[in-house]
Order: structure tokens, then sequence, then C-alpha cells
């Protein structure tokens, strides 16, 4: 009997290739069983990163969202759906990593920080060898693109998702230093209402796909209401500068 | 005359050699004048992780900050001292770039959070040409070495500093979902007093040299007396898992 696969969780980073870790540079042109998820009739963020880096021989194993917003979040067959998703993601893995194989799992950013791999990592947990590569995350590549730090000295930064309710949103946002918000989507509206009424329209700026083909920086105050598909908020702490 | 050189400040993320990405990796093999941070008498934590990875004929710069723990970051003089040095570290490296030379500043983690060559990068603005490269954050090394996702669903994640009053931690940790405490030295018995006042000293984990050698990873609540150099407080947030 052959031995086991080791299933790798793959931090690609915000977008550009060179941004990649020499590790999981290694892992992603080397591998021979490629998975991701994406959208239903979407490429995949993540595939999309590594276009034109698979070897030549890969199996690409897609794995596509039954939902993303035809049902409401807070509708208990939202959890069902994704959990019985995840679970059969699993097993598709598992299939896999049983004949020997590795399996190499794109996950964009960092993938323990708000990535869907972790719904994967927790089911896999004890069955199989899984190993983890971390990412440059999406906010990095965000504030980098702003060409300005994102905190500095004793600041307090502040992350959380637009999916927050608005007052709680307004809350977190007048008690911080620096701000990262994600998640946006069609949450732009209250979030920028959020933004404005805690007194930041001024400093808040909008990262659209960033390090990637396409990135955009742009001022919340000059964003218009077309809905960004891929991108972060982002206010800059102001903290000790000597 | 020779065309200016170009700073680069590199982001070599939490220690690994391999963590490094592909863009910095080539930077660090290539680079012929590499400048860094580090206290006296200290090899300097970026030195530490790019060792046996310099060109054969490096120019190395080494920048010792003048101070550390000997004057009160209250103290007027503290911010005098640093700007001065900061200016000098500056004009040193304006010095090689008007050569025609590039000069590689080596930064841990990612360069523009919390980072010293931030204090450079303002300073130089207008003069050079200046490019960032983002790094893994030694957060994201710290969550990777305690296997555990940081961060799920809509969880609030809060970036403090050890150097916060007391109080103003407690409130800090008592008002997130998921926590990462950095610069922690001779904080730590404050900063656990904060934990165990926030109800939150079961749930906190400390990690030593996240992807270093060294690294290693304890339950709060059982790290000793001993001021850890080089490390990361983490709570794990708790949030909607499918
Ligand atoms: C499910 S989370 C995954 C986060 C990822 N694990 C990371 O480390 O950045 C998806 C959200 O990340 C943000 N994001 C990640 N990478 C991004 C990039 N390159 N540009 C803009 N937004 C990005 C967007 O807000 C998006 O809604
Ligand atoms: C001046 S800040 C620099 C942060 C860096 N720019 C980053 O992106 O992580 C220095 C603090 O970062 C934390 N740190 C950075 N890398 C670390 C690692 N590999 N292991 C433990 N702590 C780390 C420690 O708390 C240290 O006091």
């Amino acid at each position: 009997m052959s031995k086991t696969g080791t299933i790798y969780g793959v931090g690609l980073g915000p977008g550009a290739q060179d941004l990649l870790s020499v590790r999981a540079d290694r892992l992603v042109r080397g591998g021979r069983h490629i998975a991701y998820f994406r959208k239903a009739g979407r490429p995949g963020q993540a595939r999309r990163i590594v276009e034109g880096m698979l070897h030549a021989d890969v199996v690409e194993l897609a794995m596509e969202y039954p939902v993303t917003t035809e049902i409401a979040l807070t509708d208990p067959r939202y959890n069902e759906c994704l959990s019985a998703f995840y679970a059969e993601c699993t097993q598709r893995l598992l299939a896999v990593a049983e004949t020997g194989a590795d399996v190499v799992v794109l996950c964009e950013g960092d993938p323990f920080f708000y990535g869907s791999f972790m719904h994967l990592h927790s089911r896999l947990a004890g069955s199989v060898p899984v190993e983890v590569v971390p990412g440059i995350t999406g906010m990095a590549g965000a504030w980098n693109a702003t060409q300005v730090p994102i905190t500095w000295g004793d600041d307090v930064l502040t992350v959380a998702m637009a999916t927050l309710p608005e007052a709680e949103l307004v809350r977190r946002i007048r008690d911080t230093d620096a701000l990262v918000v994600m998640k946006i989507g069609r949450h732009l509206p209250k979030l920028r209402r959020a933004v404005e009424a805690a007194g930041r329209a001024e400093a808040a700026w909008l990262v659209e796909h960033a390090a990637m083909p396409g990135q955009r920086v742009t001022r919340l105050a000059e964003v218009d209401t077309v809905t960004p598909y891929f991108s972060i908020l982002l206010i800059h702490g102001q903290g000790r500068r000597p």
C-alpha cells in the first residue's frame, strides 16, 4: 500500500506571482494535484493568480461554492448548505491523498486569515498529513498599494468585515487608530455610511485588486456607486513617528 | 553622471528563508549594498534571517539604534535622539544611491506594518526612487505556528502593542474576538495581568521566534517569568464556521 499524500494549504499572497513565497512557488510549480475554490462560472481569484505557473501534467480540482448571495447569511440553510459542501470537498481531497499523491490547495493571501481552506483544515485534522504555508495577506498588498504605512508606534489596528451591522461598524471605526475592512462587495453603501458617521471619510481609501492587474487606489470620497468586486478599505494610523 | 540608485525596503517575512517572497529573494541575493537596523552588540533580527544568502561582494550597512530602553518613551529626548538617528541613516542610504547603486534595506515581516523602515521611507520621499516589497508579517508566522486559524466569519481582529497602558489593554482585550499583541519584551507582566483581568487567560498563546530556529508556542498560563525577547501574543477568534 502506498504512503498517504500530504495536503498543503498554500498562501499565494495578494496577487502578483513574485509575491508568492519561495516555499509556495515550489509547491505550486511542482504540484500534480491543484485544488481551489471558486464561484460557479468564475475563474476563481486564487486560480487566476497562478495562471501560467502550473505543471504540464497538472490535475485541477475546482471546488465550486453552492451558494453565495442567494441564501441570507442568517438563514440556517446557509450554514447547512456550506457545511455539506465543505464535507464533500474534504472527501474529494482525501480520496486523492489516499492514492499517495500530494494535493496543493491554493489560498488567496494567508490561509489562516479569514480563509476558506480553514473549513477543510478543521475537517481534515488527524486523517492525513496537512501542512499550511503562510502568505502575504491581501491587506498587506492593499496598504503597500497606497504607498503609506498602515501603523506606527503604538497604533491600534482593527480588522473588521463589512458584513457586520452598521452600528457596530461605526463603533469600531470610532474606536481605532488604523482600520482594515474586508468582504465589502454589496456592503459598500453601508460601510460608506459607517465611515462618514464615524467622521473618517476623508482618511479612508479603497484598494481594488491589490497587487493584481487592474489594481486601483481611490479615496473613499471619490469612489462611485459601482460595487468593487474584490476590495479592501483602509484608514492609515497616525501614531508616533520620531 | 550616473543614474540614481533605487532604495528597496524589502519585507523578509517572519524568519524562515523560504518564506521570503520570490521578489524579495531575488533582491536580497542580488543586492550589493544591504542595510539593516540592529541594536548595538546584537546581530540584528533581519540580518540573521538572511544569513548565508548574501552575495560574495556585498557591502553591509548596519544601522545601530542609539537608544532602546535607556531613555523612557515619554521623555522628549527619546524622540529627538531617534529622529536624529533616522535622519543620519537616511543620509547614509542617500549617499550610496547617489553613486548610482541600489540599496536593499532588510525589514522583518512587512515593512509598512510597525516597521522601522517607515521612518526612512518618509524621509526619503521625493529624493530618490524608493520601492517597498511587502512581506509575510510576524503575526501570520505566529498564528501559523499555533496551527490554528486566527479569524473566522465576521470576527474582529485587534492588533495592539504591549506598550499601551494596562487599562487600555484590558479594554481592548475585552472588546475583540481575535487578538494579536506585539512589542512585548519587558511589558509581559503587565500584559499578563491585562489578559487575566479581561478573563481571557485560558485562550491566550505566546509564540516566540515564529518561523525561526527556537520557535516556541506556549499557553500564556504556562509561560514562566523570563521575558521572551521576540514574541507575539495571540487569542484565536471563534467566529462562524459552517
Ligand atoms: C475570504 S477573505 C480571504 C482573505 C485572505 N485569506 C487574506 O489573507 O487576505 C476575502 C476578502 O479578502 C480581501 N482581499 C484579499 N486579497 C485581496 C486583494 N489582493 N485585493 C483586494 N482585496 C483582497 C477582500 O476584501 C475579500 O473580500
Ligand atoms: C518593530 S515590530 C516589526 C513588525 C514587522 N514589521 C512585522 O510585519 O511583523 C517588532 C515586533 O514584531 C513582532 N515579531 C515580528 N516577527 C516576529 C517573529 N517571527 N516571531 C515573534 N515575534 C515577531 C515582535 O512582537 C516584535 O516585538
